[in-house]
C-alpha cells in the first residue's frame, strides 16, 4: 500500500503530523497516573503554541484544553490525533475521528499486527477505515515521535536540545538509547518517529519528507524491516534524499533468531541481511553494524564534510593509540600513506631529532603546555603535503590530569579547539578526534565539537567515522543512479517448468543468456555426431533427471577432444550412472562445447520479500556454497549496481582483471541478471534460476549450468 | 635471550621487581619540578614500605631518603633500579649500580632500540654488560610500572583501587587509558608492568610470574611484537598459565603501516596479524580486536564462569534491544535457540497473553516497580529449561527516568543486583547485562558488578563478552595442548635448490610428502611411454623453467585417457610455449597420474620472524591467491593446531565431510606440515615451500604442485 491512491495528498498529511496548528489526545484521562496527562503536560513543556483539545470520557475541560465526549462532536480542523484508547477501542474511535476532518493520527496503542493472526486482520480493517475517511495513521505500536522544531513533542522524553538529527526507528528503546548517547556527543534533535507496524504511511514518506525539512541535516534510521514488497520504492526515496543529506541506517534482525525476535517474516532467511546491505547502498545510504555507532557515524556525517579520497594522516601524541589508531583506520579500507620528503623535513624542524618523521606523528609530549599542538602539525601536513584526504588527531586530550595544564600553558582546551576546527572549515578535509576521555561530557570535547570536530573514545569507531566521510564522498561523485530499465524480451515460452539441465537452457537461451553450443543425444553413437557437429572439445554430461550434483556420479566429463573419447566417456557415463542409480537412471546425454577452465562466476536471481526479486553474484563451480562467497544485487541490475555488489566480495581481485583475463564487464553481468528476472517474472511458481558456473570466457559470459527452483527447494547459495 | 644463562634465577629476579624490599631511584633530582619528586611522592603515597635510597649528583638527604652520589657507594641490598638517567649517561651508569649487587633495573629512560642504529647497538652493550653483573633488566623506553599488592607505584597514576587485574603492555598510553576505563567498570587493579623494548627479561617471564601471584586473576596484554624467534617460548609460557587464569591480549601493529607506527620489524609482512592470532589462540589466549574491548572482556572472563556450551538465553525489556542484542549474540558465533515448550507455558503464565513466549524474552514494563524482575525471568528460564548455558539481561537498568522507580517498588536496582548475582554463583552459568547507562558511573551498576555481573552499555560488547567465556571454556575442557614432535627423517638430499617443480617433487618425496606418480620425458613418445607405465590417466604439463603460472600457457594437460590423447596434448604444449616463450622455452615434459578433481587444498609453510617457521592451510588452486582464504598454523603442527587454523577459515564447511567426500584427517595435514617445516630447515636459503593443490583424494593428501621459494621471491599466498 502507498500514497498514490489517497485522497490526502503526502505533502498535506505530512505538514499535519510536523507542523501541526490542532493536536487532539484521543483516549484522554484527567487522572495524573494516566499517561494522558504525562503526554499533554509533555507537549505543553516543549512549547506547542496551537490548539490542543482532548477526547474522553466524559465532556469538560481539563486546565484550558476542551474535553470532548464524542468522536463525533469534534471539530473539523484537527490535524494531527495522538491516538491512546486501548487495542479494544481504537478500531471503532479512529475512523470516526478520520470523518471529522482529521488528517494524520499517531496510533501509540499496541496490539496489532505485531501480535499477529486476527489482530492483524483488525490493523488491515482499521487502516482502510480510516483512509477511506481521508486520514493517514503512523503506526500503531509507535512508540511515539517529535519535531521539535515546531514544538510538538508526543514521547516520554523531555528536555531534549534542538539540533539537526532525525531519527526514524521502529523502536522506542533504540530512541531512548540514542537520546542519551546524544548528551554525551553534544548532539541536538529535530525529529523522532517510531514508525510502529508501517501499517499505513511508508517509512520512506518520513525520509522524503525530512530530505526536504531545513532543520533536519542528518537522518538516521532503525529498522528492523519494511513491508512487503516496498523495497524498491524506499531505495528511489533514500536515493533523493542521499543525494541532499545523509541517511545512516541499522539493520535490526540481521540473523535467524535476531529475526525471530523481531518478528519479522520469514521469507529469504538466509540472505536478509545482505539484501539490506545492498538496498541500503543502491540507496546512498551509509550502514553502521551496531547500535552504538548509529548516533556517532551520523554526527560525523553532518559535522564533516565528506572525505575525496582514502589518504589519512595522522596526528597526535602517544606510542599505543598512533599504532592502533592507523591499524583501525587501515582495517576501515583507508590508508596511512608515509610522508613526502618535504614534509618529512618540517616535521623534523619541530621533533626532537631522534624522532620519527613519519605518518603516524607522534608529538609524544608537549600538548599539556599547548593543547593547539595538535592544530599545529595538522596544519603542518596541510602546508606541506597536499596529498591528504583527511585527518585522525588523537591523544590523552580534555581529561589527562584532571585537565590540569602546564604552568604558563599557551592555549586551554577550550581555546584551542577552533583553531583546529578552523583547519577544517578552511581546507574541506575533514578532522576526527579520539580522546579516550572524549565521552565525559567535559567542554573541552563541547568546544572541539561546537567547532566541528567530533570526538569519540573509541579508535575504532574514530577510523569509521573517517570511512563513512570516504563513502559518502563516493555516493555523492558518482552519476545518480539510475536503474537501468530492460524491456521484457518476447519471451517465446509458457510458465512450463524446465524438467531437465537443457529445458532450463533452452529457456534461458530464448531470453538471450548465452550457453556454449549444446545438443541432446540419446546414446553414444548419437553423441559422437552431435561433439563432431557442435566442435571439438566437448563435454558430455549425463542426463539424469532429478539428479541434483551429477559430478558425484561421474556423469560429467570434461576435454573429450576426439570421437573416440566422447564414446568412452559415454559409456563410462552409463557405468557410473547405472551402479549408483540403476541401469534406467541415464535417459540420454548432452554434448556441449567445451569453454575450458576459466573463473566460474556464480549468477542467480531469487524472489524477495522486501524487494520482489533480487540477483546474486559471486564464486560460482562445484565449491561454491562451501566457499559461501555471494552478495546481493538489485534489479533491474546496472552496471553500477553490479560494481557495488562485486566489491563486497572477498575474492572482488578475481573479478577485476586477473592472470591476464580481462575484468568482468559489469554491463553484461547486469543485462544476465535482468534477463534472468525476465524470466523468472515469467514463471510464476518458480523462486530462482540460477546458473552455475558462468564461465567467464575472454569477455563473454557462458552459462554452462542452469536450474529453476520450485517453491519448496532450496536454492544452491 | 632468554633467562636460562642468567647468574640470577628467574624467582629472585622477578620476587626484586614484584616485591623489592629496597628501591633506588637513580638520576633523582630534588628539584620538585623535576619527575623524580613525582615519582618518589608517588611511590611514599602508595603506602610502600620497605625502604627508599636515592642515586643523585650530590650525597644528602631528601626528607629520609639517602641520596647517594655515587654508584660506586650504593649499598648491597637494592632489590631494584628505578633508572631515570638519560639515554647518555644510562649505559655507564646501569652495570656500575648492577656491580653492587642490585637484581633488577626498570629502565624508564627512552633512546635506544625504538630509535634503531646505533642506540640499538647501545642497548645490547648495556644489557650484556648488566647481566654479566648479575643484574636483570625492565625497558628501556619502559611508561613504568605498579604491584599494588606490595605498595610499589612507579607510574604517574596515583589512587588506582587494588584488584585482580594486571596489565602487561607495550605502550604507556595504553595503561592511562585502560586505568581511566576501570573506574567505569569498577575494576580493581593488581599489576602494570610497561614492557617497553624487551631487551632483557621476556615478556612471558612476567605472565609466568603473574600466573602464580595469587594477587592477579587476570592477565591482559597489549603487544605490538615480540622479539625475534621468541614466538615458541611464549605459547609455552601462556598455555601453562591460560590453564590456570585467563589471559587476554590485543595485538597493535596488525597492518603494515600499523607496524610502521610501532616501528617493529617488517618481516612477513603479509600475514603478521594471523600468525599472533595462531599464536594467541594455541596459547589459550583470548584475542580482541579493538582497544576498547580489552579490559571489559578480561573484566567479564574473571567475574563470570566460562560458558559450558553455545546456548544463549536473552531475558530483559525493550524489543530493539532485545532485536540487536540477538543478532549480536548470533553474529558472535552462539545460538539464540528457542525455549522448551515447558518454558514457554511457564513465560505464559508471567506476560499478558498477547507476548510472544519466545527467546528473548522481552517483559516489556514493569521493571520500574520492581528491578528484580530480571533475575525473576532468568531465575524462571533456569528453572524450566536446563539447556542453556548462559543469559544475556538487557534493559534501561539503572538510570532510566534518572534512576527513579515508580511508588511502592519492591526493591531498588541495588537490592536487586545480589538476587541476580546469586543465579550466577548458584548455577554456574554466566550472566552479562546491557544497559545503556552502564558507563555512567552508578550505584546500580556498581552492584551489579559486586555481585560479579558484568554490565555494558554496549551490545555487540556483552556479545562478544559470551563468546569470550564460551572460548575460555573450550580451551578449559581440552587436552593440555602438546606439540607433537616430529622427527626429522633422514633426509637424503642436500639444501641445493631444486630448478623444477619435478625436482620440488622429488625433494618433498623424500621427506615423505605424498606425490601422485610421475615421470620426467623429454619428448612426446617418451611421455607417452612414461604415461603407459604410470597408468591412465595422466595430466601432463610443460617443463618452462622461470614459468610461474604454466596452465596460463596452455602448458598443463589433464585427463588424458590414452596414448594418442597424451600424443596430441604433448603437441599442443610445444605449441603453445613456442608462440608465448620461444621453441626452446619447453625442456620437457612431466607427466603424471591424473587423480581427478577433488577439493584443492593449500598447504605451505614459510620461515617467520616471530616463531621461526609457520605453517599456512587453505583454498588452494589456480585462484587460491585471488579467493585469499588461508590462515596461519603453529609449528610443529599437532592435530588440535590444524583444528583450530581450519576452523578460522571462511571454507571451513569444504573441510568438513563434504558431498560425501570424508573430512580432512587433522593429524595427516600435521604430518604433512611438519615434513614441510623439515625440509624448510635443511634449505637455508628457503624462505618458503607450497604445495598447491594438494588434492584431497577420499582420505589421503596427494601434493601434485610445489615450489620452493627463496629470498626474494613472494609465495602466492
Amino acid at each position: 500500500m502507498n500514497g498514490s491512491g489517497s485522497i490526502v495528498s503526502n505533502v498535506t498529511y505530512l505538514e499535519a503530523l510536523y507542523r501541526p496548528r490542532h493536536i487532539l489526545i484521543a483516549g484522554f484521562s484527567s487522572d495524573p497516573k494516566k499517561a494522558g496527562v504525562r503526554f499533554l503536560e509533555g507537549l505543553k513543556a516543549q512549547g506547542f503554541g496551537g490548539t490542543i483539545s482532548l477526547l474522553g470520557r466524559s465532556a469538560g475541560t481539563h486546565e484550558t484544553h476542551r474535553i470532548y465526549a464524542s468522536a463525533d462532536e469534534l471539530p473539523g480542523d484537527i490535524d494531527l490525533v495522538f491516538n491512546m484508547y486501548p487495542a479494544s477501542a481504537t478500531p471503532d474511535i479512529l475512523p470516526r475521528i478520520a470523518a471529522r476532518g482529521a488528517k494524520v493520527a499517531v496510533v501509540f496503542t499496541s496490539g496489532f499486527a505485531e501480535q499477529g493472526g486476527e489482530a492483524g486482520e483488525a490493523q488491515k480493517r482499521m487502516v482502510a477505515a480510516c483512509r477511506a475517511n481521508g486520514m493517514r495513521l503512523v503506526g500503531p505500536n509507535c512508540p511515539g515521535y517529535f519535531y521539535l522544531p515546531a514544538h510538538v513533542n508526543l514521547t516520554s522524553q523531555a528536555g531534549l536540545p534542538l539540533g539537526p538529527l532525525a531519527l526514524v526507528s521502529q523502536s522506542g528503546n533504540v530512541g531512548i538509547t540514542l537520546w542519551d548517547q546524544s548528551r554525551m556527543l553534544d548532539i541536538g534533535w529535530s525529529a523522532f518517529v517510531g514508525v510502529g507496524n508501517q501499517s499505513d504511511i511508508p517509512l520512506y514518506d518520513h525520509i522524503d519528507y525530512l530530505g526536504d525539512d531545513p532543520n533536519t541535516k542528518v537522518i538516521a534510521l532503525y529498522l528492523e524491516g519494511l513491508p512487503e514488497g516496498q523495497g524498491r520504492a524506499f531505495r528511489d526515496a533514500c536515493r533523493r534524499v542521499s543525494r541532499k543529506k545523509p541517511i545512516v541506517a541499522l539493520k535490526g534482525g540481521r540473523t535467524a533468531a535476531g529475526r525471530r525476535a523481531a518478528q519479522s517474516h520469514t521469507a529469504s532467511l538466509s540472505s536478509e541481511s545482505q539484501v539490506y546491505s545492498a538496498l541500503f547502498a543502491e540507496s546512498g545510504i551509509v550502514e553502521v553494524k551496531h547500535l552504538e555507532h548509529l548516533l556517532p557515524i551520523a554526527e560525523v556525517l553532518y559535522r564533516c564534510p565528506p572525505m575525496k579520497g582514502d589518504r589519512v594522516a595522522i596526528v597526535g601524541s602517544g606510542g599505543g593509540h598512533s599504532t592502533i589508531g592507523t591499524d583501525e583506520v587501515e582495517l576501515a579500507g583507508l590508508e596511512v600513506p608515509e610522508f613526502s620528503a618535504r614534509l618529512q623535513q618540517a616535521v623534523a624542524t619541530r621533533l626532537p631529532a631522534y624522532a620519527p618523521r613519519r605518518n603516524p606523528i607522534d608529538m609524544t609530549g608537549g600538548f599539556t603546555k599547548d593543547p593547539s599542538l595538535f592544530a599545529q602539525f595538522t596544519q603542518m601536513v596541510v602546508d606541506h603535503d597536499e596529498s591528504y584526504h583527511g585527518f585522525l588527531n588523537y591523544g590523552l586530550y580534555g581529561l589527562y590530569r584532571q585537565g590540569k595544564l602546564d604552568d604558563g600553558h599557551v592555549h586551554t582546551y577550550e581555546s584551542a579547539a577552533p583553531v583546529l576546527g578552523a583547519i577544517q572549515d578552511r581546507t574541506g578535509l575533514p578532522i576526527i578526534f579520539y580522546s579516550p576521555y572524549a565521552y565525559q561530557q567535559h567542554t573541552s570535547f563541547t568546544a572541539l565539537r561546537d567547532a566541528g570536530i567530533p570526538c569519540y573514545p573509541d579508535l575504532n569507531l574514530a577510523a569509521l567515522g573517517l570511512a563513512a566521510l570516504r563513502e559518502r564522498a563516493i555516493h555523492l561523485m558518482r552519476e545518480p543512479m539510475q536503474a537501468e530499465r530492460v524491456l521484457s524480451p518476447d519471451i517465446p515460452f509458457g510458465p512450463k517448468r524446465p524438467g531437465t539441465e537443457a529445458d532450463a537452457a533452452r529457456v534461458l537461451a530464448n531470453v538471450g543468456v548465452k550457453f556454449p553450443r549444446m545438443m541432446l543425444a540419446d546414446s553414444a553413437e548419437d553423441a559422437v555426431r552431435s561433439a563432431e557437429s557442435i566442435g571439438f572439445p566437448v563435454v558430455l554430461k549425463g542426463v539424469v533427471p532429478g539428479l541434483q550434483h551429477k559430478s558425484d556420479l561421474g556423469a560429467v566429463k570434461i576435454g573429450l577432444s576426439d570421437a573416440r573419447m566422447v564414446e568412452q566417456a559415454a559409456r563410462d557415463i552409463l557405468h557410473g550412472v547405472s551402479i549408483h542409480v540403476g541401469p534406467k537412471g541415464l535417459s540420454g546425454y548432452l554434448v556441449a562445447q567445451d569453454v575450458g577452465r576459466g573463473r566460474e562466476f556464480f549468477v542467480g536471481v531469487r524472489r524477495d520479500f522486501t524487494c520482489g526479486a533480487i540477483g546474486v553474484l559471486g564464486v560460482g563451480g562445484v565449491y561454491a556454497e562451501a566457499i559461501g562467497d555471494t552478495n546481493v544485487c538489485m534489479l533491474p541490475a546496472s552496471p553500477l549496481s553490479v560494481e557495488l555488489c562485486l566489491n563486497k566480495l572477498r575474492s572482488k581481485h578475481m573479478w577485476l582483471e586477473f592472470r591476464g583475463e580481462p575484468a568482468l564487464d559489469h554491463g553484461q553481468v547486469a543485462d544476465l541478471l535482468n534477463r534472468l528476472a525476465n524470466a523468472l517474472e515469467a514463471h510464476p511458481g518458480c523462486t530462482a534460476i540460477e546458473c552455475n558456473p558462468v564461465m567467464v570466457v575472454g569477455s563473454e559470459l557462458m552459462a554452462v549450468d542452469a536450474a529453476f527452483y520450485y517453491d519448496e527447494e532450496r536454492p544452491g547459495a
